[in-house]
Parts: structure tokens; C-alpha cells; sequence
């Protein structure tokens, strides 16, 4: 019999549409400000500095803002400031720190530095008392309020807001309208928690897998990579689906269980390739998406637009991961070893 | 019994040092046409473009770069500028394609957006008539004779070599006679080609694992783990030291394999404390480096400066995958379903 604990990561998932909501609400403001600070220096480079789950919501900035700002983006590597303690030049840069606690020493080191090189710095954050907020010149704070599963999802979804709202503040033509239907959009995606719930039992034994996605919902591949690694303790290996082709696609044999996102966009047709190419090695696909009949998957809304699916689209995949650990009889919220606050260097 | 079939792979493996020798005998020429023009306009940010065994070259670049030259790295996702066509400021940047064969067709379209907004551009790669070749202003070649196998060995430690050349390009204070000594390293390191061969035994029915390595060495175990997954059908995830802790430890239970790239230099001291968190939850560590008594690994020559490692340090690595594969009954010069050239936007 299946026991009826429900985790607070399940608890903090619904959350996720009031918290989008309050960003929307009460951040487009403090947005504005950097807004004209910026207008009136335009960065040439942005760096955006993260670990774990804040370095994936990092890879979505990435793509969005090279897409919609023109500005070339690097993720940074933190141990260049950290352990070799490199003079990187950043005077012409934004560097952007992001972590749910505010607290990562690694990351607080890489803004430090950029301060020190004139950069403009920017902190995204749900801890508006941190030492992420105080280094930082500009906040923009992730209003999900305070998150207790150490498997980070509220968070995530409201880093992935924060980065929309750095494309307008860096002057991107985003469609706000629709910016401010995303709430909408998630709570929808909540829908399908019984569908994931169901699809999950099914992967009761899966030991490793393959998330793939592309552009920018590659992020999301990594996100649910890493929620299947520390809430379910499965080798979820993450790749974009060229990457996946140069080599690893190897490995993959009868019945391997690969994890697809296939949003609307430029990125359907070589998604549904790749997922053809894994299904024609045997391997067994999942699309999260809009899955043909002859395909396992969860549907997610249709007539998104691209650009506007990434946070609806990790929804089902937050779910799927939270019921699998239920089915595995683990506790997500308290994966083994693991605290809130993870401090490297 | 063994066989005594030797892949092409262990044969290209010990052609290493020659080619490296090749490659500072004769690029170093037209190395200096390039830092005669990079001096005139210095790049504001380099741009590296790859996939596959090259952008594991090109993550080592990332670090080397930003180290040795204080010029910010960007690791270009090609599908900003393939998929999605994105016109991305590139005027101040430096813009360099990496690829075996200079057949990427993704590259090659990141190279050609990149002179059109007026990068300078740098090829690298092992073929002098390649597309990559004729598109870039400046070719660093990889001077190893053709890659016969599948697996890549030999045109990543030219890429790398031509890594150092291009610091120095963009005048990095690099030792140049500690540059000219590491074909020798190299040919150091094939003398464990029997410690690896032996060490491999063991991991005949290993199906998953972690590799881990942190900055300069970091690279390493994205190729590692590459060469794991591509030739011996392992589910290889690799982590930076730090990057593990934030999640994906949780996966690791009693029995885990992990092999760590453990170099002198900043980064020993945080991926000893990283062994021992992995060791301490029952993990079954390798380290590549100076293993203690107590520890499984193969020995790299010592002595080396952390800065020159990355090549010598593959090396134990590119065996280890080529002997294993062999344990395994696999030809690693032709994975399941790869070939030489992959052809991805």
C-alpha cells in the first residue's frame, strides 16, 4: 500500500502560480530602475554566475537573453574567482548571481570580484536579507517564500521569471501580456499532477535514464536531471539533442528510458528527430510535450508559445520526480546528505 | 582468453606525443600572425564553439583563457545561432571553432554568423582543407594525422595543445619551454598503459559511474566520461567537484564508482575533501593524479605544474576507456550507431 505522505516538495509545486503571481505583482518596479541604469550603460557581456538548480535556471537566461537582447552571455565558471582567484575583466559586463539562499559562498565570491572590476551586478534571490542581496547593486527578489523541500522547485520557476524580467530590464521586446499569463499557464500544468502520478509507477525501478532538451527548454533538462538524481537517486544523465549525438547516444540500448521536452518552436522538429533516433535504438521514450498516441508522455498546454513554456513545461517533470520518489518510498524533501544550503568553493 | 585485437583507439592513444611534437614544431608560425593581429584589437570576450570530444577542448579553453588572459569566455551554444538564428553582438569578440574534421555543420554556421558581425575568427582543427579551414581567418591545425577511430584521443590533446597556443596568442604569459615538454609528459603517461590495462578488469560489469574534476582538469572529465559512454556504453555523469555536491551526491550510494581527476595545484586540496565525501558515503573512488596507499587509481608522472596536466592526465583516462571496452568485448573504433563526422544543427 502506498502511504499518504505528501512531501513539501509536492506541497511547495502547487505553490508555484501565487508565487509567480507575486513577482509579477511587486518586482516589475524595482525591474524599471535597473531598467534606465542600464539603458544608460549598455552591458556588451553577461555573465551569470550559479550552482545546482540556480545554474540551470542560469542555462535558460543564457538562451533568452542571446535570443531576445542580442548580448553574448557566458556562464561562469566560479572557481576561476574562487580557487585561482583570477582577474577576470568585467568592466563592460552585468554579472548576474543567482541562489535561492542568497548564501552561496562561490557565487558571493564571483560578484565581489565583478564589483571590483566596475561590473554591473544584479542578485536574484528569495532571501531578500542575504548576503546575495546586500552585494548586490540591483535585486530582484523571488517571492515563493520560504522553501523547506531541499529539492528546490518554487524557486526555480520564479529564477526562471527573474530572468524574463532581466530580458526587459536589458531591453528584449517581450510580449508582457503574455509574461503575465504565465501564472495562468502553470496552474494549468498543475493539472496533470494525477497523469504524472500514474506514469511514474511504471519507473519504480529505473536505475538511469536520459533528459534531453534543446534551446530553451535545455535547462529544463538539466532541472529534471537533477530533481531525478537527488530526490530519486537515479543516474539521470542530461544532454541537448545534438549533443546527445555526438557520442553518448552509444550507450543508449533496448528499453533505456530517455525523458524528452518537445515544446512548439524551432526546436520540434529536430526534438521529435532525436526522440526518433533514441526510439529507432529500442530506446523507450517520454515526451513531455504534446506526445503522439503511439508515445508515453504528459501532455502540457498547447498554444504556447515557445518562448513562454519553459516554467509550465518543468511542472510535470517536478511532479513525475516527486511522485517516483513517493513510489520509491523516498523522502524528497531530505535526500540523503544533502542541506538547504550547500557551501562550496 | 583475451583477444589481442588492438583498437585503432590504443593505437592513435600512443601516437600522442608525436603529434604534439608535430604541432609545436610547425603552428607555432602561424600562431604569431595571430598575435600580431590580436595585439592591434585585443577581443573584449572570447567565443569558443563546439560539440562533442571538441567542446570538452573547448571547456578546457574556458578555463585556460580566463586564467591566463583575463579575457572573459563564453561557451557558445550553437543553437542561438542555428535553430533559432539570433544575431548575437559578436564585433568585439574573438570567435573560435573547434572540430575534428571542420564539418560541423553547427560550428561552421556559428563561425560564418560570427565574421558576419565582425569577429575575428580562429579555426581549429585537424583538417587543413576542412569547410572550418576556409571559413575561419586563422587556422591553429591539429597536426595528428587522420583519426581513424571513432573515439576521438588524439585531436583532443591537439586541441588542447592548441588551447596553450592560442593564451599565448592572446599574450598569456605561458612558459614556452614547459609547453615544449609536454610531449614527453605524454609519453610518460602511456608507460601506465599496463596499469590501466590491469585496473580496467575490474570494471567489466560497471554500467554507471561519476567522473569528477574541477578547473583546468575539469574538462578531463567531461572527456572521460564521454570516452566511458561512447566507447564501453557506461552511464558516465561528470561533475565539477563543487557542481556534485549541489545534488547529484545524493544519487551516490554504497558501491558507487567515481573516478576523480586529482592534479596538483588549487585544485587538489577541494577534490581530496570531494573523495572523501564520496568515500565517506561508501563510493569506490579512482583517482587519476597521486593516489594514497590506500586509494585505487593509476599514477601520472609528478612534478608537473597543475597548468600542464590536462594533457598527461587524459592520457591514464584514454587507456583506461580503450582497455575496458576491450574487457567488455567492444570495439571502441565504432561505437553502435556513431560515426566520424556528426551532423547536427
Amino acid at each position: 500500500m502506498q502511504d499518504r505522505f505528501v512531501s513539501l516538495m509536492l506541497q511547495e509545486i502547487q505553490q508555484q502560480p501565487a508565487a509567480l503571481e507575486r513577482m509579477l505583482a511587486d518586482d516589475l518596479g524595482a525591474v524599471a530602475e535597473l531598467k534606465k541604469r542600464l539603458e544608460k550603460k549598455p552591458p556588451r557581456l553577461v555573465v551569470l554566475a550559479a550552482r545546482g538548480t540556480s545554474d540551470n535556471a542560469a542555462q535558460f537566461g543564457r538562451y533568452l537573453l542571446e535570443l531576445h537582447t542580442g548580448i553574448p552571455v557566458s556562464l561562469a565558471a566560479p572557481s576561476v574567482y574562487t580557487l585561482y582567484q583570477a582577474s577576470v575583466k568585467l568592466e563592460d559586463a552585468l554579472v548576474v548571481g543567482v541562489s535561492q539562499s542568497g548564501e552561496s559562498i562561490d557565487v558571493n565570491l564571483v560578484m565581489d570580484a565583478a564589483k571590483r572590476q566596475g561590473a554591473i551586478t544584479v542578485g536574484i534571490t528569495n532571501e531578500s536579507s542575504s548576503a546575495l542581496a546586500g552585494i548586490a547593486e540591483h535585486t530582484i527578489l523571488v517571492r515563493s517564500g520560504k522553501e523547506q523541500s531541499v529539492a528546490a522547485t518554487k524557486t526555480y520557476t520564479g529564477q526562471l521569471m527573474a530572468m524574463y524580467f532581466l530580458a526587459h530590464a536589458l531591453g528584449a521586446a517581450l510580449d508582457m501580456e503574455r509574461l503575465r499569463q504565465i501564472p495562468e499557464s502553470a496552474a494549468d500544468a498543475l493539472n496533470c499532477s494525477d497523469e504524472a502520478a500514474a506514469a511514474a509507477i511504471r519507473y519504480r525501478f529505473m536505475e538511469r535514464c536520459v533528459v534531453v532538451g534543446r534551446g530553451l527548454n535545455y535547462a529544463n533538462a538539466f532541472e529534471m536531471a537533477l530533481k531525478l538524481m537527488e530526490t530519486c537517486y537515479v543516474v539521470a544523465e542530461r544532454f541537448s539533442g545534438a549533443d546527445l549525438l555526438h557520442g553518448p547516444i552509444a550507450m543508449v540500448e533496448h528499453g533505456f528510458p530517455a525523458f524528452l521536452f518537445v515544446p512548439p518552436g524551432v526546436t520540434a522538429v529536430p526534438m521529435a528527430e532525436t526522440a526518433g533516433k533514441l526510439e529507432s535504438r529500442g530506446a523507450e521514450t517520454f515526451i513531455i510535450g504534446n506526445p503522439a498516441d503511439s508515445q508515453r508522455g504528459i501532455s502540457v498546454a498547447t498554444g504556447l508559445e515557445e518562448l513562454f513554456t519553459p516554467i509550465p513545461y518543468i511542472i510535470p517533470a517536478q511532479l513525475f520526480a516527486a511522485h517516483l520518489a513517493r513510489e520509491k518510498g523516498l523522502n524528497p524533501d531530505q535526500p540523503r546528505g544533502l542541506s538547504k544550503v550547500t557551501e562550496t568553493l
